[in-house]
Order: C-alpha cells, then sequence, then structure tokens
C-alpha cells in the first residue's frame, strides 16, 4: 500500500487519518496539524466508505498488523466510515462528523455516534473543533504509555490554558 | 450460502430481505408478509453491517449474480446495513429504518436516506409502515416487467381502497 | 399530453421527472443529468401538487399507461408530489425532498418519506445528493431487466471508485 | 354522496370534519364534539388523500357547491389531506396534525403547515388540543355572520374563564 | 384609535394585520399585498405582545366590536402574539411565524401553533409562504359570505394554475 | 384579590408561584416544596395567559406594589404565561418548561426561553428540575439582602454535596 | 485577583460578567451596554470552563465573598461555564447560550438550560437577545432591593414601550 | 481516596468509572461488565459536577498520577461531568450520554459532544449502547500496548460475529 504517505518523521506510523472524500480535508486539516505539532508519525488517506468500499475494507483489516494505535475518520452526511472501520479492527476509531449543508452535521453525528453495543466509535464534535480534538485524543492515547509525549501534551495543555487573555478585547 | 432461506416457492429468488439483527424481526416482518402476500420468491437473513461484515460483503458482492432484483435493509441507530450494501451491488436497495429506543428512529432514518451523490439507497418511513412499503415498492419495481404481477398489485391497491371506510366508527 | 419533452432519444419514455415548481429546477437537474449520462429516454415537467392538482391527477394516472417504469418527483417544504403521485399509480416513485429556506428540508424529508403502509414512496438524500442518487436509482431499477444498461451502470460505478484519489489535496 | 352523515340538526351542512384513517378518530372525536356543543350542522367522514385519491377529489372539489364553509382535515405522518383538500377547494382548510408513532407528529405538524404561498391550510396543534381548537375556529369563523353563534361563543368563553380554579388542588 | 391606518378603501376594515416589531415587515408585507390585490380594506399596525402589552390588549379587546372578521398575526421567537390576541377576542387569529435567526423559525412555530385547547390560533407556514397564505386565507374566510369575493378568489387561484409552466426553464 | 392564598408563615409574600393550569400542579409543586423549605412566604395561583388573561393583567401589573421579589410561572405547549407576566411587571420571573404530550417540552422551552431583547424570563430545564430550580434561585435571589437566608442557603447545598454516595449501589 | 476591571464607576461591583473566550464578546457584549446604562458597577472577564479550570474554581468560590450580586456567563457549544459556575456558589448565575456554527445554538441551549435539580442556572434567549435580557434581568434582581433603580428600570420600561411605533415603515 | 473500590483483581486500577448520581448506574452498569469481563483493573464511583465539584477536581486532577489511563465518565441532561474531568487531565475521557427524561439524551449527547477544540471528549451512544462501548473502548485502548488484552479482545469480537445467527427467529 505504498501510496499511502507516510508523515511526521521516520517513525513507524501510529496514527492514520482517512476521509470519505476531498472535500472533508478542510475539516480533517485540524486533526492533521495536531499531529504535526505533537511530531506523531501519521498517514494521510482518502478512504470512501460508499465509492471505495474495498479500499475500506483493505485499510480497516490490516490496520492492527501494520501497528496503527488510532484510526481518526471523518464524513459527511450518512457517514458510515468511522462505523465499518471499527466493524473491521480493533485499532481505536475516533470519528469526526463533518459538516453537511442540508442537516449542518447532525446527519453526520447521528450517524457517527448512535453505533450498537459491541463496536465502539469515539465521537468528537461537528466540524474543526472536532477534527482537533481528534488528533489531541490521539495524542492523549498515545502518551498512555508514552512519557515524552505526556509530558509535551501537558505542556500543550498548559500553554493553551496561559493563551487564554483574562480580559476580552472590545471588537466586533 | 445455503443457510439462506429461499422462501415464497420454488421459483428463483428475487428478493432478498435482510436487517441487522433479530431485534429489527418485528419491523421486517411487515416487508415480509407483503412478499408473501404477492408470492414473490425471496429469502430472509441476519446480515449485521458492524457485527458481520464479511457476511455483508459476501451478502453485497454475490447480489447482482444470484440474480437478486431488489434488496430490502433494515437497521436502526447507526443503520450502515443499507448504505454498505448498496456500496457493492448495483442491485436497488430499499432501506427501512428501525425505530430506536433514545432517537426514536430518527438517527437510523438519517443515517440510512443521507447517502451521498454515487450510492443510492431507496428510503422508507420508520418502523413498521416504513417495511411495508418497502415490500410494496419492491412488488412494483418487479411488476415493471411482470403484467401478471403488475395486475396483481392493481388489485391489491383497489381492495385497499376498497377497504376504507366511508364514516368513522366512534370509538376510543 | 403534447407538452412534455420526451428526452433521451427517440426510444419510448421510460422515466418521467417531476418537479413542483421551477425553483426545483437547480436541483433535480442532477437527476436529469444521470439519465442523460444513461441515455435513459425521459421527459421533464412541472406538476404541481398544491397549484395543479389536475396536472397531478392527469400526470398520475396515465403514467402505467404510457408505460413509465419509474416517476422521480421532487418538491419542497410541505411536498406533497411524491406521495400525491404515488396514490394514484403503482410505478414506482422516487422522492427528492428539495431543500427548503426555513427548515433546511427537514420539512421535506418528513412529507415524503412518513408516507402510511400501503402507498410506498421511495425516498432519497434531501437537495443535489438525493437527486442525483434518484437517477442513479432508477437506471438501477431498469438495469433489472436490460444486461446493457446494467453493464454500462457497472462501469459507471467501477469509474467513480477509480475517480477518487487516494491522498487528498492540501487545500482550502 | 349519500354516505356522508349530516349531524347537528336539519341545517343545511356547514362543515366537513374528515381523517385519513378510522385511526384518527379518537383525536379528531374532540373536534366533532365541539361542533356538537355549538349545534352546527357538520358532517364526519375518512377521505385517505393516499388510499382514496379520487374520494379525496370529489369531496374537495364539491365543497364549495355543497355550500361548506369550512373543512376540518385531520392526518398523521406525511400529513397530505389537508394541503391536497386545499389545492382542490377555496373553502378553508383547518388541519389537524395528528401524533404520530415515531416522530410524535413533527411529521403531521411540518406535512400540514409548511404549505407554499398560493394554498393555505390553517394549521392547529398536535393532537386532541388542535383538533379542539379547529373546531372552535370554526365556530369562530361561522360566527363572523351570525350574531347568535358569537353570543353563543362569547359565553362559551366565558365560561372556559369562569372555570379556572384560583388555586391548585395539591394533588398527584 | 386613530393612529392605525385604515388601507384598501372606503370600506369599513374588515382585517387586521399586527406585527411584533418593524422587523417583520418584510415578511408581513406578503399579507398585506394580498389583501390589497383583492382590495379587502384592511389596517396594518405594530402590535407588540411584549414591549407593548396595553396596545395588546386594547387591540385585542376592541377586535370584536370595531367589525374586525379576521386578525393576521405576525411574531418570531417566543411569539406571543397570535396567541394573546386570540385570548381576548373571538375573531379569528391567523398567526404567522417569522423566521428567526437561530432557530430559523422553529421556535416561533411552536410557540405559535402549539396553543392549549380552548384558544384557538390558525398557524401559516414560517415566513413568505405563511404571510402569504394568511392573506390568501382571510380572503376565503370573507368569500364565505361575500359571493363576488368568492369568484375573484376562485379566478385568482385560476390565473395561479394557468401560471405554472409545463418545462422547466433550465437555469439555475 | 383574597383569593390568593400566602404561605410559608405571616411575613409578606415575597414569591408568587403561577401555573397555567392544574395540570401543571405535579411540576409546579417542586419549586413550592423547595420554598417551603425556606420558610420563605410565597403564594400559589393558578394563571392561564390564555383562559384567563385578565387575571394575569392584574396579577402582573400588582406584583411589584405588592412586594413580591420574584415570579415563579410554569407553562407548558405554547407557554406564554412567564413572557407575558414579564411584559406587565419588572419583577423578575422565573420561568419553568412543563414536559408537553406531543414534544416533551421543546415548545415550553422555546416559547419561554426566547424572548425578543427587552423582556427577561430566566429560564429553567423542563418538568420538575427545572421547578425545582426555580425555588432554589427565587432563594438565592432573596439570600441576596438576606444574610440568614444565605447561611440556610449554603447549608442546603452543603447538605446536598454530603448527600451524594460515593460508591453507586448495584441495582436496577 | 487585579486582572479584573471593575467598571461602572467606583462602586463596589455587584454583577461579573464572564464569557468562554474573546469570540464571546460580540454577543455578551449587549449585556454589558444593558449594566453600563445602567451605572450598575460590573466587571468582565474571559473565564473558559475548559481551558482555565483554576480560573473558573477560583471565580466561582470568591463571588460571594467578593459581593457580587448576580453572575452573567456566556459560553457555546458544550456550554459548561454557567453551571459549573453555579455548581460552586450561590450567587445567582445567569446563563447565556452562544449562537454556535453547527447548531446555531441548540446545543449551547441545551447545555446551559438542562440543570439537575439542585444547581439553579437562569436561562436566556441564544444570542443577542439573551445577553441584552441577561443584563436586564441583573438590573431587575439588583432593583429588588433599589428602588432607585427600579425607578429607572420602570422608567427604561416605558420608554421601550413609548419606542415603538404604531405603523410599520414599508421597507425592505 | 480509600473510598474508591478498586475492582477486577489486585493489578493496579487502569480505568475508572464515574457517573453523576444514582440513578446513571443502570446505564453505566454496561461499561463496568465490559471491564468485568476482560478482567481489567477499574474503579466505579459516583462524581457529581453539580453537586460535589470538590470532589469531581480531586478526582481528575489526580487521575494521571493514579496511572488511570481512561475515565469512563456518564451523565445525562446538562451533562458536564466528562467534559470538566477533560480540562482537568490528560487522560483520555470516554464520555456516556445517559438517556434523559423530557429530551431523551439530545441534551446529553450535545453536552458531551459538542466540546470545543482543545479539550476532547470521546463520546458513545446515548444509554446502554454507549456504555458498553464505551467499556469496549478502554479495552481497545489498553490493547494498543498489552498483547494479551488484544489477542482477547480479538476473540471476543469473534465470538460476537459468531453469535449472529443466520436467518432470524419469526417471534414478535
Amino acid at each position: 500500500m505504498g501510496d499511502r504517505a507516510p508523515q511526521g518523521g521516520s517513525a513507524r506510523v501510529s496514527v492514520g487519518v482517512i476521509m470519505g472524500s476531498q472535500s472533508d480535508w478542510p475539516t480533517m486539516a485540524h486533526a492533521v496539524h495536531i499531529l504535526e505539532e505533537f511530531g506523531i508519525a501519521h498517514e494521510v488517506q482518502i478512504v470512501s466508505a460508499h465509492r471505495t468500499p474495498d479500499r475500506l475494507i483493505d485499510y480497516a483489516k490490516s490496520a492492527a498488523n501494520r501497528g496503527l494505535r488510532a484510526i481518526v475518520a471523518g464524513a459527511g452526511g450518512a457517514a458510515h466510515l468511522p462505523g465499518m472501520v471499527a466493524s473491521m479492527t480493533r485499532v481505536p476509531v475516533l470519528g469526526v462528523p463533518v459538516q453537511s449543508a442540508a442537516l449542518s452535521g447532525v446527519d453526520s453525528l447521528y450517524s457517527i455516534v448512535q453505533m450498537p453495543g459491541g463496536i465502539p466509535v469515539a465521537t468528537f464534535a461537528i466540524g474543526k473543533a472536532g477534527a482537533t480534538n481528534a488528533g489531541l485524543f490521539a495524542a492523549a492515547l498515545l502518551a498512555g504509555d508514552d512519557a515524552d509525549l505526556a509530558t509535551r501534551l501537558d505542556a500543550w495543555r498548559a500553554a493553551q490554558t496561559e493563551g487564554v487573555a483574562m480580559i476580552p478585547v472590545r471588537e466586533g
């Protein structure tokens, strides 16, 4: 599967970021940026549950053996990608509901989060915030047995706290 | 796949009825009853998108070659079954949103109907009415090149019309 | 009914595309484009359930005799067109909920999909995706007894699969 | 149409109460009770938009000539009855959304109230309250040129006001 | 109450159009335009249930004696105007839910339509379509004992039907 | 207005609890119980915005002069009571959305909370929790200039905290 | 906590206005403007429940001792700020749901208003109207033992009433 | 914190299961059962964000140092527990929206899933399915560096697949 693009250094890829179509990129980029910021080796790929089911099957079934520790999967509308990946791997799947045109992502959210008992998908907020948080959650998950990453995550969180101004600027 | 149970006579099976779990049976039975009423050869099977993905893949990929003319697929919650079957076959898929516990089937409906352009799933009402209508729609679809079935469908519809009383009974 | 415009060659019209008003055209055009792409003989017409009920009655009641194999019907808001056509013909009706101003098409969707048991309407996604898929579903339905069309539909689907890039472009 | 049952005395029928099925009776009975209470001559009938479209057409098109001053129409789910009657008569149509199983009548409400500009349907609350109020609204409409009815309606409203206790009973 | 502006000729005012604020005018104008088109004598006024409760009380309590046959009331958000007017007059109240910023008028709709049994408000669609239809409904109500208006309403409806093109223009 | 029942001792009544109908009592009782628990002098009354508008006007307009410091108002459906009281008094109004039959109180909530800028209604949760909290909020409001009440409120809150078990009982 | 900016004169600060992030300012400014208009001493601060939990704890726990009489708290999405402040102080908390990107503030509203019994948050409308009204409610609350403020509030309300034009301007 | 009950053997506790109140137990029990089934050392505790904020702070801030690898947090209504825990620890938080009385858990879901970018909460389905899946997700997360657990999780999933019958039982 040489078409995948390992990113974040020469380390073994530990996080996969997949999305249903090119149109999901502006949302899912926020997950990728977080992984880049933490130097977590990752790969990025388009996997459409509906238009490329064989690619989905191949991706999901090979995930554990390839050593992935988490898969961030974003999709919109009848968003079947995260759940179907989760049905074929024990690797934790982090689902990101992409905001949809008519229903603002409520359809995406329900399609991802309302999984039946037995096949979990960890779901995050609709849109950009959800993608950012899926990236951060992947980092937190990896930090469980990576003390260095844990330290960097703590620092990131502390910096975020520091970055909150005390008084709002009277603009807008 | 000898486990499938061809029903409705010795004719070649033309309609498959599948559902995500045993708990969907009370809903999906209404589709089966319609097929039985019209003597349409059919098969009934549990196919869980999430718990039996390989069964799903096998079912969907073999559907066209096995001569199926329509697949009625019912599921609830994050209802991925109809859409994932549709992603792997050109055979028309008729989706039935099963009423769910917390969200009353709105999650099922959105997960089934909001398919992206390219992979259609014909969606029917939440619950019993939807299952009945998926069965009737399968009959109407087959009636397109089966004049005898068309006649029987017309008769069924006429009888339904005749069966509507003129004056409501003052009860309840 | 010479006002209808048969399109897609000299073949007998097999699919009717109707819509409640001119304002539905930008959505319903996507169904028409699919029919054109597959060379399926079709006709396109405005039929308003509310403003032209007689046209609706005439259209629905003549559909079977005129040899239509499917009717794609799009409408928005209190979208009664698909259901009322379905009440007067056994020809399969494919409903497309057009996105509405205030309720984003949730009203259109509920008005189309929540049909009572007895009169089925096959419902597709809100807006463009739904119109595209109604066209594709009509093709799939006709492919049931048209091997050539089935082959072309398979090819269309394979091309769609091929067209999905492996890696997202980092834009937007 | 001798099957209709004029009720409320020998007077010419001025209000029609129609409903999509027998199952709507427990709701629509509340409209009938109000008409009975005011002695307004009325008729009660089942008219299913989907199962008896011809009865619908006949009912709607004859309404004005038969002298109806208002039509109370109740239906649930994809509730097309009020809107389709309104499309074929200028007689004021009062729509009552009947509570539905899965969606609690939100589908009924949207299907009735979201009519396009040009064909009005006066819509009331979901369920019993809506049926009661459709009956009262019919009375208020007729009271516009019936001073005696106006007086009785004022009395009814005054009695309703009088009937509201000052202090709640501490029960339940 | 000389501040009200009787419009539509020297005839006695038969329809009042009220709205909660100036911001409702672009919506409610569509009701006014219909009344103007039919030459129905009417008045237009801002009456805010919340900011001018005394004006509301005065308006509602004087409506019947001033000979109003219908009151069209538009409001958005927690839209109490139609219901509170209806609580103080037997004159039929036609409620128009104005589209709101955050909730797109769902709040307006629920606040207007979900009246308790005893005090009816005839509710129309959210926004422009609802305002247009409230005007048309007022005309239909008055046509009940005004044969000339009935004829003109029939003509208006026929013209509307005639105005629906047979074939959509391929634009947009 | 001797019909009101001052409760909670001989002190001047500082909180009024009103509700739209007897059927709201089981919900609103929870507000009353809190006031009783804190010994806050209060009165309880049925005031229906729709069925007793004059009682509403009288109640709201006299509230400030009678020395009320807060009015707890509960209503369901098109719940106009809290907002209309607020339109006629500067006394703080605490609105409680009562759970409704069809829409589970979403209609009540939107009708109460979505007030336009200028007339505030403090809104609490749907049903029992909201009524309890409206009572507690009234106590907190009065505690602002009543040190003894503040002390008792702090004690109540501390006891509530103490009452939370550390480990759940494995039942149910 | 010298970082807080007491505003509205040298008086002891009686109202705190806090918000989850700078992006909430354009909404919350409307609360501040009301406090400024009434000359109520207040402070304005960013307190993020999620990014600055310690600041939240410090703010909430010190509120009563610092003499705050009310805290206006605005937040969007999973809006935990008002409820968490309320969990740690008996000072009345007025919650403002800020309109969110995907869900238009329905998420903010539900997160703020649906507090469990025991910890009240007074909730106002989504967005600008809610912020304005939270400011007005704070004024009304303080007016309970401040006759001068009560007089000014009455005047403000009277001016608001006076400011409502009788006839809408025909524009837009 | 001796009150916590380490469960699942003498191993160091790696998963904490917390819930807002005793009433959440019937839901959260399903998470506990999964942890028991896999022999994962865990602790179970009631932590109310609103009634026991100090317990929440203590629990969250000590989680990382105590070696927790994941925290399963269930809550209903304005469900602030998962998000507030996440704001004070980098340990992955798995949120379970408990079904609520009025809004069926939609409020719980939105309050948990719509976290702002920066503080992730992995959210699962409303109710029992979500609790089961949070337990399974915790197992999957731990399996990332525990080959034995990975093997047992694979076996569990295979058994689940095996347990799906081929043909539905015709009952119900």
